[in-house]
């Protein structure tokens, strides 16, 4: 691949987790084989990459070649049109890696309508990148990890519900990445009871998620420390009509029905969160599979069987399904974690 | 590591798994940087690899070095002692990758007191070959694994036990290799009564594995198939006081309490199988991990989750454990295989 466009593409995956719902872009302004400019987007709201780009260039940009890891934008959104910005620059060449089905018009077709030589080379590597961007585009919904530690025989707990700790500690460690590469962390309100979660990623140069709780019952107790936080809110999003926050709460209050976790979903995603990582009992995580809103499953298995009568199996549903029907995903890969095993698949 | 040494482990492992409960070993005599001779234990009962390499040697063997994958043995069994022909041999070098422990005097000894050079070369691949052969050699049972075919879930049919087929086609195949590097394969007499399996490794150039049968009942159905092989018998184990075999079958008997899984084991050990591969229902294959019998666990992992209740998990006891006493393994490889996973843990 052409070193330029590997490079654009190689700016948007490091910028890939912080730009909300929209897509982590990259581009490079070429010109005689020299970089004239670069840009990455930052932030929702903020430049796009190929504007700051352009901004950076300026009058060189004429006759120049921009690259860019996804197809230009040709809409209004927050921010003008990128396709607009590049035709009235003088650029004279457009070569981007993965095309934007999301667009109602094509920025290639605006773009090569308004004599610029648009080029589209396809990237594997570029693909994986915006994957999750066009599974939530299309489904107005954030990209859905959901993480389980399980033993060898899927269970979570003995029958007696003994669950610490199955899993090692570099495992622990693995999670806390795992929960700064996410916008938000949702939990159940019986895990929040239970085992007083500060579900935070804990280290200083680790974004800090979002911490969602779903609650039917109408309060929580004052001693929760998720809700002890005056700086950062957790959100609770509950069903319950007269749901009450408590004066030392610092809580975010949202309805949503419950029993259909895509409403849940279609909220979180409206208010700017892009992906999130589900780290809940095996209730909660089940109803995210059997409801099909599961994208990614990350799986910590440990070396060890549980057996009784498996009580605490991490996916039980009421419904029993032939297996022309049950729930199918895909091993995307595999790494042994100190003793224990993560596997991640997708759909 | 020495060439000549590495060539007689590579002998030790193309011969493994044919020379039932003996440990494959491969012997190379070197004079004056030449091999002089080679061998490798073909078949319990008949000569040992030193043995062999000091025929083909002849003469030439006095004054040469002779290199061995396994601490030659000091002790009269099915064969006179080696390290007593290489001394009278004029063998003047021994050198050998690994200790063998289970010998009441040391070769090691035996021929340093007669005036040869000995040199242990320790060679973790060789330590790898002979893993299972000392585990056995203690306590005297053949070396057994378990293979299980499960969901993600730890599951192995619906509830209402649909189970055809979870893995998918290549683990099949996988399966049938399995089964030619063991020596016999055990399975439960519900599950020749439900599936009327063949259990051979259908190759030309695989070794057929004995097939036994464990039954607790008094007789099996004249028309399934395992039992009809007029050239290859399968073993039926029983604790029936009574058990029938019908004129058409081809079976040979033997009793064994099967309540304790030891006994039986113990009893295969004495007939020769130095390892088994369980494939089996849910039922035996708890016993076998409850009974702590299981070796090695080979795991095939379809990315499905099948819910439920889960009435056929791989793994249930009736007793309940706590995390601490729960059985532990540890992964020793993964390899996806098409869609699944296959895992192979050890103890």
């Amino acid at each position: 691949m052409n070193q330029y466009l590997e490079f654009a593409i190689q700016l948007a995956e490091q910028l890939k987790g912080q730009t909300s719902t929209n897509p982590s872009v990259g581009a490079i302004i070429v010109k005689d084989n020299r970089i004239i400019g670069f840009g990455a987007h930052l932030k929702k709201g903020e430049a796009h990459a190929e504007i700051q780009a352009l901004n950076m260039a300026g009058k060189e940009a004429e006759g120049a070649t921009i690259y860019v890891s996804l197809e230009p934008c040709s809409h209004y959104g927050l921010t003008p049109p990128c396709s607009k910005a590049i035709i009235e620059s003088g650029i004279s060449r457009v070569e981007y890696a993965v095309k934007d089905g999301s667009l109602s018009k094509s920025g290639h077709d605006m773009l090569e309508e308004a004599g610029v030589e648009v080029i589209h080379s396809p990237s594997s590597r570029a693909e994986e990148l915006y994957k999750e961007f066009f599974i939530q585009q299309k489904k107005k919904t954030p990209f859905v990890t959901l993480k389980i530690s399980t033993s060898l025989d899927g269970k979570v707990a003995t029958d007696f519900k003994e669950s610490k700790w199955i899993t090692c500690k570099a495992v622990k460690e693995d999670v806390l990445h795992l929960r700064s590469e996410n916008d938000a962390i949702i939990t159940g309100g019986g895990t929040v009871r239970e085992d007083n979660p500060l579900l935070t990623s804990r280290k200083p140069n680790f974004k800090e998620p979002k911490r969602i709780v779903l609650s039917q019952q109408s309060s929580f107790d004052e001693d929760l420390q998720i809700f002890k936080d005056r700086d950062n809110p957790a959100i609770v999003v509950t069903n319950h009509p007269n749901f009450e926050i408590k004066d030392t709460q610092n809580i975010e209050l949202y309805k949503s029905d419950l029993s259909n976790l895509e409403n849940m979903l279609q909220l979180l995603y409206k208010l700017g969160y892009a992906s999130v990582l589900v780290e809940a009992g095996p209730t909660l995580v089940s109803q995210f599979i059997e409801q099909d809103l599961a994208d990614q499953l990350i799986i910590y298995q440990a070396p060890k069987v549980i057996g009784g009568q498996g009580k605490y199996q991490f996916y039980q549903t009421n419904d029993v399904y032939p297996l022309s029907k049950i729930k199918q995903f895909k091993f995307i890969s595999t790494e042994i974690i100190d003793e224990d095993l993560k596997l991640i698949l997708r759909k």
